[in-house]
């Protein structure tokens, strides 16, 4: 932590600022120039990090140094961390392919994406039963009949279940079904849920906050580890911009940079960041060669009846196409593709 | 609504718009012109928000016309809405001001903020036992025995109680205590939280997401809303750009769009939006001028000791002093300072 | 400047980053925490501005320290300053009205706006000879016979005129006529532009660029100034963000900002920030509130005819009714209404 | 174009409308629904583009339909267009990488740099004799000397020369030098800079300016074009949002869109982008993978003395692994990398 003094700071400011740093245990340095100071703190910056320094006088700003994210960080876990849902991973060392029905809506609907997704290679079968939708009024998801269906396409299919939850109370009956949980863009900071998915122990996919900075990011699944569960897979899924002719903006260099700053798997979700249904392909080839471990997919067999974003998913016969072109770059960039294990 | 077709979209085309419009109950209108045809509705944009029309073959975009908000819109419900908070009312007859202490500390802290608020002339007291905080390791609120010590600022100054809730399952104990809700920036867009809330029938104010559009922002009121519960105050307090010497930037003008677009009152809040206490005090002259119904504004009696957003409170004289500038300057703008009511 | 070096960084490492700032002259300090070093380097940052320190192995982040700006800023110059247009002055001991059409269409239509903006008691025309337009189908101005026109206007109602100039070649002859020049938000960062009309040595009017940030802004500035033209007015019209419902996000605390970190005046332009007419008598009337120098507004006597801008021009009986508003306001806030001086 | 109308609008509103734009030849087709009535117009929205009709009293909104560019629009133009740069070309048939020096800053650096293009693959040489800085105080370029540098290195390398103009004034000794002319992402928008470029006839590189809309960019291709200069590549450099952790966010969305809107080459400058170098590499591998017509790349040989943006510049080895790496790329995904021509 950095605190610049105001020019023309008097020693005796100096001084407080020195003293309000001591009393929690730090260690001060201040370096003068000729037009103004600063009180230099290298060290643990938790114990600083809510000092209100900056309510002191002639105090200008102070700067963090360090990060503050501490579980999640590479910094001291170099190793790169995989995740294990059911019978597949998420990691480093393959690239995965999660895909689904955007909403769960009908036994029929469901169990032809899921079967889509298998055809195409996907490992895992993502699919809401509980959806957080903008308006009231729009579908909100089946529930837990939902996630019914949902663990009958995976008995058909053998692929693990992912799912959102949008509610604290809620995690527990989601988890008894699912082998992931997931947290949407609208909960990422969403703390008392954060927590309470950490509890579970299950993996969890935790989507950026479409407005999240990295560090925003990382914190919240601080949050998730800090009740000991470091099973989480980061998901980048688009920002908001000004630009208006995509849903969002696809952050593919947050990706890298949450990569390096974490040791935890980042996949990309070029579905719902472009919400155009001709942009998920292109996407999806550029967050493989950007380096992802992995993309999540919408797929429906139907989109013109698709009660949830059906402009942005893929018919079977496309996110086939897609498996195969993965599989096929993912191979050509040395990276093999993620298989279901036994 | 307003599908618009591609440039060379056939007669087939249109027609299969004409038809899932048709299906649903619309009254379809295509208008054609040399190069492109567009396909209007008129009506009812409930029933219509979301058929996937954009799926189909041919067609370049889909544009609403008319609101996705509907309880809450001032266009079928043009008398503003007073809402009432124990013995005061928050409305566009008068201007309020909300004070109080950003986290409920201890009885004596809280207690020093709630005689601070009440000597500068708020009505309602403003202040948080369960506080969302961006890091696991930050303060987290005092919880239940913050509500008590609420409870006691109440007894101690006749202030109603406004406080903040996080989760669905703590809504139950904490309506049990509190005069009002508080939902804050970041649970914005916690639908289950919101509806929880509108059961509850207390009094929400409901705080704009610091990414969410104006829109967003009134569809969470609508959520409050469908519940049967329309005691609902809409609080502007900044939103996320790319400016890093504030926090966030206050939008005003999205205030008095709010106000414009909608029936229910209209606060601000400086504290939260700019971050620093030099820009609480002309902002919230600001918020006034501008037409907005109150101002809400952290006050600590020693912010180099907050455990919570030191830098922005404001010292007890200082409100003291903001309290008398904001009556005088309401009164020279016709518009009454809000008092409290028995 | 501090340079923060990466966890393990070695001894070697941080020794290259001493050697890079002492090679320029400059004296770093070493502060070692137990997990990691920063080199702080107070002084004149504007030698090691452009030292590429970060990349040198072992650094991580390189965070500058001091303002960048310094012939605007206020740090040095605490004095604010006033500027002088003909007979008018801006500064922060009065709150100046300027006024004017958009842009100038036709001898009749700019001599009605002036006169309106003589009658509301604007001590400055506003209006645009040269308007730089997002298409090249819009009108672009009338160039050389619309500056002939607005001196015209300047002899009929005795207010000195301000215009916009969008090329460095047209500086001279823009000047001839003019008694200020303006930049418009979207040559904020034309930097051929910014020294040719410091060069001029007229008085500048400096819109914020709609994505500068306020220190982009003030470097802006500082290019004007370092051609020996410190009179320099700021203009906040606000900024690009995700909210649709107005074209831009007007800043006030950017406006407030601007006026702490600069020793130079700064007005509100509410008419371009908002885009809609219904939103500039209240956002003018918070510019005040707030402490701005000044507020620029647009009028036009048939908006359903302008050329430009036509929604957000204000028709000249509003425009009479803001001015003896903010008069009314200005006196209760303690401040005078700039008036012409002889 | 459609107007909606307000709710309650009254005949003699809607009939307004209908004037207005019969005034200008329009066909009003007017729709009534229960509540509400829209006008919608069907054809050439150049006429429409700047009615006020939004003035109109009884108008909710005005919502264009169509696109506003012409010449630039791949609607009536499908063949895509390749761009002829001395004897390199610029299109959909192949990749291409132009790479070189930020900044000349020396005889020896510049020719360092032209090499290490040259030996990596590059058909385009790069390289800023003039240079738009945030600072005066930062280096401004070396002008006319830097173009005869370019020159020499053209010579010494047989690669042709882009180079950046900033000024209209300076369009016609920079066209007499370079093969083609970069406009840079703070002219954007400088409108008579972008009109003098399209009347010299050369090859033009439009960065899209980092707050500009796809829709804004492509408008300033059409100030080009209008001119009669169709020789236009546009170019994705990122955008300006919120996160800190990257200078910019690559918006490879917003590239694809361009694409599909306009028949123009589009490629991509991951350097500028990202601003760090260990983000080059990924984002220009996603960049081809995404569909992209090409790359930028900053290469400097000493990157620790560069006067402009070292931190983002790639050795001349890690430039030469890169080229290696995006042919390999390139032909995987059935696309050839671009050779130079004879």
């Amino acid at each position: 932590m950095v605190v610049v003094m105001k020019v023309g700071a008097t020693p005796q400011e100096i001084e407080a600022v020195e003293q309000m740093v001591r009393k929690v245990g730090g260690a001060p340095h201040v370096v003068s120039g000729v037009l103004r100071s600063i009180v230099a703190l290298v060290g643990d910056d938790e114990r600083f990090l809510d000092l209100p320094l900056s309510t002191l006088p002639g105090v200008e700003t102070v700067q963090r140094i360090g990060k503050p994210y501490k579980l999640v960080a590479r910094e001291l876990h170099q190793a790169p961390t995989s995740v294990r849902v059911g019978n597949a991973t998420i990691g480093r060392e393959s690239f995965a392919l999660i895909a689904g029905p955007c909403a769960v809506e009908t036994p029929r609907q469901a169990l032809a994406a899921a079967e889509a997704a298998k055809a195409a290679g996907a490992t895992i079968l993502r699919g809401g039963a509980y959806k957080p939708r903008t308006s009231p009024y729009s579908f909100q998801g089946l529930g837990k009949p939902g996630l019914e269906i949902l663990a009958d396409c995976r008995e058909a299919t053998g692929l693990p279940v992912m799912t959102e939850v949008i509610e604290a109370r809620d995690v527990e009956h989601v988890a008894a079904v699912a082998d992931a949980l997931q947290i949407g863009t609208r909960n990422s900071q969403n703390y008392a849920l954060l927590s309470e998915v950490g509890r579970s122990g299950k993996p969890v996919l935790l989507k950026r906050g479409f407005s999240s900075t990295i560090e925003e990011w990382l914190m919240s699944a601080e949050y998730i580890a800090r009740e000991g569960n470091a099973n989480i897979i980061l998901c980048e899924r688009g920002i908001r911009t000004f630009e208006p002719m995509t849903r969002n903006t696809l952050d593919l260099a947050g990706m890298i940079v949450a990569q390096n700053e974490s040791h935890l798997p980042v996949v990309v979700d070029p579905s719902h960041a472009a919400g155009r249904r001709d942009l998920v392909e292109p996407l999806a080839r550029a967050a493989l060669a950007a380096g992802a471990d992995g993309v999540m997919i919408d797929v429906h067999d139907n989109p013109s009846e698709a009660l949830c974003d059906g402009p942005q998913a893929l018919l079977p016969d496309d996110l086939a196409r897609l498996g195969a072109e993965l599989a096929k770059l993912a191979q050509d960039l040395g990276r093999p593709m993620a298989l279901p294990e036994s």
